[in-house]
C-alpha cells in the first residue's frame, strides 16, 4: 500500500489557491498570464520548495517540476492547469495540479523514492478564455499549433500572449516538444453530474475513468449589416447586424438542443459595432462550437449551423464570415492506462465509472504523445465555470490517492 | 433681402470639422467630451474669434456664443451639437453649428447688426451613444436631467461625464436654465429619405419645417442567467442569458417591422458576460428603444415588448429586470416660428414639406423654453449614423440661407 495523502492539506491547498482571483461569489477569476495566474504559479512554486523538485518552463510558459527517481528512465507525469474563466470555480484546473502536488507531499512525507522520475506539469492558457485557442500551451507542446501563432496571438485589449509571458515572467527556455513520458494522467473534476448520481444510486463514492473526449468544432462568425439611426432608419430598409446574429445564436441552440441527440452548442462569445445606443449595428461577431462524441455527428451539426447561418444572412442581406478557427477530439484515451486507474480506485473501494469527456482537456492534446488517462471526481450538481462549483474534500482526496497509488505502481 | 450666406465656405468648414475624428469610410467619430469632441470646440472658437462674440459655458458643457444685438431684447438662438456617433457622418449636428456660424459670419461680412443679440448654441452629448440618455446638455438645461446625476453618469469605460468634462476643459460656470429667448431654431439634415424624394418628384429643391417627433423610449434589460461549461453543461439544464437575449433582441425588431405601422424599434446596444470562448453567458444586457408619432401607439409597443420580453424570460428560467431609462417627446414646435421659416424658404424658391422628426434632438428639450422650431435639408438616400450620410453643397447652402433669412426677420 502507498501512503495516505493528507485530505485537510489538500483542501487548504485548494483554498489557499482559490484566495489568488477570489470573486465575491466564492469563485475565482485568474485569466491565462494575468497576474492572478502568475501569482498561482508563484503559490505553488513555494509549496514545491521544500521536495527539491527541478523546474522548468518552456517558450510557452508550461511549467515541469521533476522530482528525481532512482533510475534513468522515461518519467511518468501528472497534472492540469491553473488558469480558469472570468467565471471560474476552485476546482476547474486547480485540482489536477494540487492532487499531484498532494502526491508529491505525501511521498515526501513517506520518505518514498520512486524507480522512475515523477513530473508535476501546469499547462499555460487551457481555458482559451483571453487567448484562443483553448488548451493553447499543450496544443503548442504537441506541435499542433506554431508557438509563433500562439505568441502573437491578442486578447481583446490587443495584449499578445507574447506580452502577457513577458509581463508576467511566465516565460522559459526549455526545448518545446514530447518529453518521451512513460505516462501521462490528468486528475479533473467531472464538470457533469453523472458521478455525484452514480454514487447516490449505488451509495458510495465514485470516480470516473475517461476513455476519451468529444469532437469539438470553434468558428467565429463575422456579420456585416449597414450602419443606419436607430430612430431615423426605416425598419424595411435595414441590415443590422445584431438582429441577425441573434438568429444565428438560437439557430446553435436548436442545433445542440435538438438537431443532434448528445450533441452540445454553444455563442458564448459576442462583440457588437458601433455598440452606441441610437445607431443600428453594422458589425456583429460571434464565437460559436459544436460537439459530439461522434466526429460525423459533429460534422453534420457543423453542416446543419453553416446551412442556418447562410440562410439567415441571405434573408436579411447581411454578410456572413465563418472562420473555422480551431477544433480538438475526440481523443481516445490510453485503455492500459485507464484499467490501472480502474484497479487503483477499486483497492480503495471506490465505485468506478467510465465516461467520456464534453469538455477539452490538455490531455487531448497529450493523448497521441504518450500513453495518456484522465482521473474524474465528482462536481456536485454538475455546476462548473461558475463560482459555485464544488467538489466535497473527501472526493477531492479519493482522485488524489488513486492518483498517488497508481503512479507509484507505474513509476516502479 | 438679407446678405446672401457664402456656399463655398459654408462646405469648407464641414469638410475641416470633418477632419476631427475622421473615419476611413469618409465620416467622423467624435464621442461626447472626447478629444476630438474638445477639438471639435476649439476649431469652431477659432472661427469665431474675427466675429466678437460673448462665449459662456454651463455646468454641463453647453456653449453660448452671443452676437450683441443694438437693443437689451431676447436673444434669438440657433445651433446643434458637434458630438458624434461612433459610425458618425460629417453632417449630423455639424450642419446646425456651421449653418448658425455661416449665418453670423455672412451679417458680419455684410455689416449688419440686428435688433434683438443672437446666439449660437453647441448642446452637449446630444447622442448619449457614450454617456445615456441622449440630448444631455440640453436635457439638463431644461431642467429635465438633474445636473448631478448627468455628471456621475459612467461610459463604458468607467470614466463619468464629470471627468471627462474635467479631462477635455469643457466644462464652464455659467448658470443653468432657460436664457429667455424670443426663439429657438435648429437646422439638422433630415436623416430620411423624404425630402430628397420631394425635391426629385417637384423637380426642386426642398427643405423641411418639423411639426414635431415622435415618443420614443429607452430601456436597459438584464437578463441574469446561469453561468456554465459551453462543452460539459448539459444543453436542457442551461440557463444561457445570451440565447435569452437573442430572442428579445428579435422580439423589439418585430414589434417595430410589424406590431404598429409608423413604428420604429432597435437594439443598439449589448453587453455580455463573462463573454468568454467556453462559457455559458450567463449576464447579459441590452439597450433598446420604441419610437412612435402617436404616445398611445408608442404605449401599446412598449407593452408588447414587455409582455414578449417577460415571456421570454419565465420560459427560459432567466431573470429579466427592465429600467425605463429615458424617453422623449412627442414634441410639438411652435406654428408660429415654423410659419416664418415656410415663408423664408418659399421666398427664395424652394419647395417645402412639413415633417415628423423620428429622431431625438436636442429642440425636444427647449420646445418647452420658447417658441422652438426644425429646418430639415435633403439627406442622400437617407443614409445616416454612417461615414455615407451626406448633403449635397448647395442644399446645406440653402438650409443656412433660410435660417438667416428668418433670424433677420425674427431679430429686427
Amino acid at each position: 500500500m502507498t501512503p495516505t495523502i493528507d485530505q485537510a492539506r489538500l483542501w487548504q491547498a485548494h483554498l489557499d489557491m482559490a484566495a489568488i482571483g477570489a470573486t465575491p461569489g466564492g469563485g475565482s477569476n485568474r485569466p491565462a498570464l494575468s497576474p492572478q495566474d502568475a501569482a498561482a504559479h508563484a503559490l505553488l512554486l513555494s509549496w514545491c520548495e521544500p521536495l527539491r523538485l527541478h523546474m522548468e518552463r518552456d517558450g510557452i510558459g508550461n511549467l515541469f517540476l521533476r522530482r528525481a527517481g532512482r533510475e534513468a528512465r522515461p518519467a511518468v507525469a501528472f497534472g492540469s492547469h491553473l488558469d480558469t474563466v472570468p467565471t471560474g470555480g476552485r476546482f476547474d484546473g486547480a485540482f489536477g495540479v494540487l492532487a499531484g502536488l498532494e502526491a508529491l507531499r505525501t511521498l515526501d512525507d513517506a520518505g518514498v523514492t520512486t524507480a522512475a522520475p515523477l513530473e508535476l506539469v501546469v499547462w499555460t492558457n487551457e481555458e482559451g478564455s483571453r487567448f484562443p485557442p483553448a488548451m493553447m500551451g499543450s496544443r503548442v507542446h504537441a506541435g499542433e499549433l506554431a508557438l509563433e501563432r500562439a505568441l502573437t496571438t491578442a486578447d481583446d485589449d490587443e495584449v499578445t500572449v507574447a506580452e502577457a509571458l513577458a509581463d508576467t515572467f511566465q516565460i522559459g527556455f526549455l526545448t518545446l516538444g514530447p518529453r518521451g513520458w512513460a505516462a501521462w494522467i490528468e486528475p479533473h473534476i467531472e464538470q457533469g453530474p453523472l458521478l455525484e448520481q452514480h454514487g447516490l444510486e449505488h451509495s458510495g463514492a465514485a470516480v470516473g475513468i475517461v476513455t476519451g473526449t468529444v469532437q469539438a468544432r470553434y468558428f467565429q462568425l463575422t456579420v456585416t449589416g449597414e450602419a443606419s439611426h436607430a430612430g431615423a432608419g426605416a425598419m424595411d430598409r435595414r441590415r443590422d447586424s445584431l438582429a441577425a446574429a441573434a438568429e444565428m445564436i438560437l439557430a446553435v441552440e436548436q442545433i445542440g438542443l435538438s438537431g443532434e441527440p448528445g450533441g452540445r452548442s454553444s455563442a458564448a462569445w459576442i462583440g457588437n459595432a458601433p455598440n452606441v445606443r441610437g445607431a443600428v449595428p453594422c458589425q456583429t461577431r460571434l464565437h460559436c462550437d459544436v460537439r459530439h462524441e461522434d466526429p460525423a455527428r459533429a460534422a453534420a451539426m457543423e453542416a446543419a449551423a453553416r446551412v442556418a447561418w447562410s440562410a439567415i444572412a441571405a434573408r436579411r442581406g447581411v454578410q456572413l464570415e465563418v472562420d473555422a478557427y480551431a477544433s480538438f477530439g475526440p481523443a481516445r484515451f490510453d485503455a492500459a492506462l485507464g484499467a490501472v486507474l480502474r484497479e487503483a480506485a477499486s483497492a480503495r473501494g471506490l465505485l468506478v465509472r467510465d465516461m467520456v469527456a464534453s469538455a477539452g482537456h490538455d490531455s487531448v492534446m497529450i493523448a497521441p504523445l504518450c500513453p495518456s488517462a484522465m482521473l474524474f471526481v465528482p462536481s456536485r450538481g454538475g455546476v462548473t465555470h461558475n463560482p459555485a462549483e464544488y467538489t466535497a474534500p473527501e472526493h477531492l482526496a479519493q482522485g488524489a490517492q488513486v492518483l498517488l497509488d497508481a503512479v507509484v505502481r507505474l513509476a516502479n
